[in-house]
């Protein structure tokens, strides 16, 4: 028979309320999969994409700050559960070719993302887990959460 | 600590040669959740959305057909692993407002899709991964599958 064993789960997160559900969620994936290791993504649209072009002035300081700014945010959501700073990624692009990239190169074989069930809620937070899902080259596993989600717990 | 369990898995399948392994990999999640419920669902869209309204002839019995097909063929996936008939199910309509209605009408907890990977390929099978993902009330398990898919296995 065949069974999926998973190596490396990746938990992307938006960094909202939900980010630490997601993560146990993934966590408890993980130890049913003796124990596999569990990294945690975040990923910053570039300023860029927004403001660039037109704009001259330098927002590398900007970023900086944004970036410095997620990574204390990722860190007070995996911190507490015990995942070490370099499993801990902050990286700056779209959020899909990112956490598809990153999972490539790390040979992941599980992506967890919240879903948030609600058409325009989802639209609003950027789609990212359909997003990821589409063009993912692994398993993918949306974790229903979000304001109506409780009762899936 | 929270842990998910789920009570009744259901896996939608396009009834391509990829089904029985979406099917396979639901049914070691149900083995793992306490033999949780297994139920298999295949949507056809109906014939009126695309030949409706201005073509007079009765469609219903070519429906009918289609349906009956349909069914054989999602025995011929489900009967060698044990589905029982009452819980193959054949429903017409749209493949996202259908999977997800019965998955609210029949306290479905999980929903297993096959995910093809490749953008194209997926845009060609009209995205259901996706679309499933999209407003679940439940969490989502895209497996992955295909001609590169292999590797995950």
């Amino acid at each position: 028979m065949q069974e999926q064993h998973y190596n490396h789960v990746l938990v992307a997160v938006d960094l909202t309320r939900d980010s630490g559900l997601v993560l146990q969620r993934a966590i408890n994936i993980a130890r049913r999969n003796q124990d596999a290791r569990v990294s945690i993504i975040h990923t910053l649209e570039p300023l860029g994409f927004a403001y660039g072009g037109d704009i001259p002035m330098d927002l590398t300081s900007i970023q900086d700050q944004l970036d410095s700014h997620a990574r204390e945010r990722l860190a007070e959501v995996a911190d507490p559960y015990g995942i070490p700073r370099e499993d801990q990624h902050v990286v700056v692009g779209m959020p899909d070719a990112e956490i598809h990239r990153f999972a490539g190169e790390h040979g992941v074989d599980l992506i967890v993302v919240g879903s948030h069930g609600r058409t325009g809620f989802a639209l609003l937070l950027g789609s990212t887990s359909t997003g990821v899902l589409h063009g993912a080259k692994c398993d993918v596993l949306a974790v229903r959460v979000g304001a109506d989600g409780e009762a899936t717990e």
